[in-house]
C-alpha cells in the first residue's frame, strides 16, 4: 500500500503516528506532508528508518500517487485541524482512502463523508471501536500461539516501541511474529486493530481476545501491545482487560528510566519495578498461565553510558534480563521466546 | 417518591429488580404491576419487606397516583416487551417518569419518547452512562468519607446486596452511611448512579470518582458497590476500575458459598479467598493504602446450619470476620467500620 503522511508543522519531533508507520510500518511511504519541512526529505530528519529519499511536501498536490492519506499526527484534544481539510479533500477527490486516529470522526464530517461517497473512497477512523464487540469467552490462552504482551509501570514508558521491537527482533531470528495493535497509533502502524481504551469495559476483555483470534491462524508468535499501568489511577481498567482478555504466555514490563511518579499524577508513586512486575504476574496468573519474560527501559535523553547503568539497574530489581530496544534491540528478550 | 413496579409475569422470583426497591429502596411503593398474580399483595409474597398491604395489580389502570413506573424486570437480552406498552405509555400520559434499566432505551422508542415530550415526563434510561464521562483524577482517596467496597470471587456473589446491607447496618449503628450504585438494579434502588460496566474503558475508574465526590459531601461512609470479579476473564477491567476509582479505605470479599468456578467460565477455577482477597488488597495498595475489612457469605439455598458452617469455614479461609449479610444483617463488619 503506497501512502501519504501528513504531518503539517509538527514532522518528526511532534508527529509520534507519522514516525511510527515510519520505522515500523509495512506501508510504503511516497511523502510527508509538512508545509514547514517543505523541500526536505525524510532522511533529512530520520536517518535510519530507511526513508531517505522520500520527500516532505508542502501540500497534497505535491504528492505521487497514493492508495491512502494517513494523519500522522493528533493535536491536543484530538481535534481536526481546518488547516489540514484542502489535503483531505484532495486526498479524496485523487481516489484515496484516509485513516485518521483522531477523536474527531470524519466519518461525521458532512463534506468529508459526502465526498468520501461520491468518489467511493473510505474514511478510516481508527480510534472508533467496532459496533459489534462482545464479551470475552475467555479463549485466549487455548490459541495455538504465544502470546507476550507488553506492560508499563506508567503510560509512555515505551510499550508501542517495545512489541514492534519484539515483532522485529523475532522475525530477525527467524520466527514468525504478529502484532497486536491496541491503540490508535498501532492502529495505524499495523494498518488493522481496536483501541482498546475506546471500547465498552464490559467488553474491554472480549475485544483484545477477538484481536487475538482473529491473528493466531497467522503466525506463531503474537506481540501485544499494552496499554496504560495496572497501578495507574485512572486507566488502570484498560490495563487489566487487556492482561486477561490476552492471557499472555510471557510479560514484559516496560518503564522509563529515572521515572519515580505517575506522569500527570505525581502524588502516586510508580511501585518498586520487581515489586509490579510480581504483582502484573499474580494478577494475570490468577486467571491464566504467565511468566515474566523480562523488562524494556525507555532511555530517551540519556546519554550511552548513562543509558547502560539505567539498564544494569533496572535488570537488578527485575531479576530477570532487560533491553533498551531502541538502542539495542530486543534480540535478548526474543532468545527467551 | 412514590412509585409502581413493573413486573409483569416474573413477580417475585425473576423479578430481582423489584424485589430489590422494594426491600431496600427508599421510594413509596404504591403498587406492583404482574397480570399473573392480580388481586394478590406483596405480602402475601414477600412478608419481610414492610410492604404487606401493597397491592399486586393487572396494569397501569389499576395503580394509584404516582410520581414514576419502575420497570422492575429485565428479560434476557434486555429487550422491551411488547406487551409492557399500553402500561408505559398509561404512566406517561398520566404525567408519571418512568425508569428503566434496560439495553433497550426508552428514549429511542419513537412512540414512547414523543409521548414523553408531550407530557413533558422523562424516560430515565439508567443504562446508559452520562455523555461527559471523563478520566479520574486519581482524588477519592482525597474525599472526607470514609470509602468501603464490596470486591467478589465472581459475578453474582451478593455484592449489591452485602452493600446495600452494609449501609442499612451502618444506619441502624447511627452512622450516616451512603449507598454507592454501579449497575442498573442498584442505580433503580438508589434513584441514582451510573452504570459502570458500560463506560468506556479510559473513562471507567473516573466514572467511580465522580459518583464519590458528588456523594462525598452528604455521607461520613460510602459504600459501593462492587461489580464481577479481579479474576474473572471477561469482567475483570470493570472491576479494576471501580477499584482504583474509588480506592476504598476497606474491602469486603462476597463469595458464593460452595462456588469454585467461575459461573459461566467452569474451566476458570476460583482462587482460594484468602489469597484472593490479599491478590485485591495488593492492587488496590499499589495505588492507595487499603485493608481487608472482611467478607461477605452467599449461602442461598443452604439450611441454617449448613449455613453457619459455611460461614465458619469462610471466615478461616479469608483470617478474617465474614457474615451472611442475608441471615445475619453486617452488623458484625460495621463494627469493624
Amino acid at each position: 500500500m503506497r501512502v501519504a503522511i501528513l504531518a503539517h508543522e509538527k514532522f518528526p519531533d511532534r508527529a509520534k503516528t507519522a514516525v511510527g508507520v515510519l520505522r515500523y510500518g509495512d506501508q510504503e511511504v511516497v511523502a510527508v506532508l509538512d508545509r514547514d519541512q517543505a523541500g526536505t526529505t525524510v532522511g533529512d530528519h530520520l536517518p535510519d528508518v530507511g526513508a531517505d529519499d522520500v520527500p516532505v511536501v508542502e501540500g497534497i498536490d505535491d504528492v505521487p500517487d497514493i492508495d491512502a492519506l494517513l494523519i500522522g499526527i493528533a493535536p491536543i484534544g484530538g481535534g481536526f485541524d481546518e488547516s489540514w481539510r484542502p489535503d483531505v479533500r484532495g486526498a479524496i477527490e485523487r481516489g484515496a482512502d484516509v485513516v485518521s486516529g483522531l477523536h474527531y470522526f470524519l466519518n461525521e464530517d458532512e463534506e468529508l463523508s459526502r465526498l468520501a461517497d461520491e468518489h467511493g473512497v473510505t474514511l478510516d477512523d481508527v480510534r472508533r471501536p467496532p459496533d459489534d464487540l462482545t464479551v470475552a469467552e475467555g479463549i485466549a490462552r487455548d490459541l495455538d500461539a504465544e502470546i507476550v504482551l507488553t506492560v508499563g509501570t506508567d503510560c509512555s514508558t515505551g510499550k508501542m516501541t517495545a512489541s514492534l521491537e519484539l515483532v522485529e527482533a523475532a522475525r530477525e531470528a527467524g520466527l514468525d511474529a504478529g502484532f497486536i495493535p491496541t491503540g490508535q497509533t498501532g492502529i495505524m502502524i499495523a494498518g488493522w486493530g481496536i483501541p482498546i481504551d475506546r471500547t465498552i469495559s464490559d467488553f474491554t476483555n472480549g475485544a483484545v481476545e477477538r484481536m487475538l483470534v482473529e491473528a493466531a491462524d497467522d503466525h506463531d508468535y503474537l506481540i501485544v501491545e499494552g496499554q496504560g499501568s495496572i497501578v495507574h489511577p485512572a486507566y488502570s481498567a484498560v490495563t487489566c482487560g487487556i492482561l486477561h482478555g490476552a492471557m499472555p504466555d510471557a510479560l514484559v514490563l516496560c518503564h522509563a528510566a529515572g521515572r519515580d511518579r505517575i506522569h500527570g499524577y505525581e502524588s502516586f508513586p510508580i511501585p518498586d519495578p520487581g515489586e509490579l512486575a510480581e504483582l502484573y504476574v499474580d494478577l494475570a496468573e490468577a486467571v491464566a498461565p504467565t511468566e515474566l519474560l523480562g523488562g524494556a527501559l525507555n532511555t530517551y535523553r540519556m546519554d550511552e553510558v548513562e543509558a547502560a547503568t539505567a539498564v544494569e539497574a533496572y535488570v537488578d530489581a527485575l531479576g530477570a534480563p532487560a533491553v533498551d530496544p531502541v538502542r539495542d534491540g530486543a534480540g535478548a528478550l526474543v532468545e527467551r521466546f
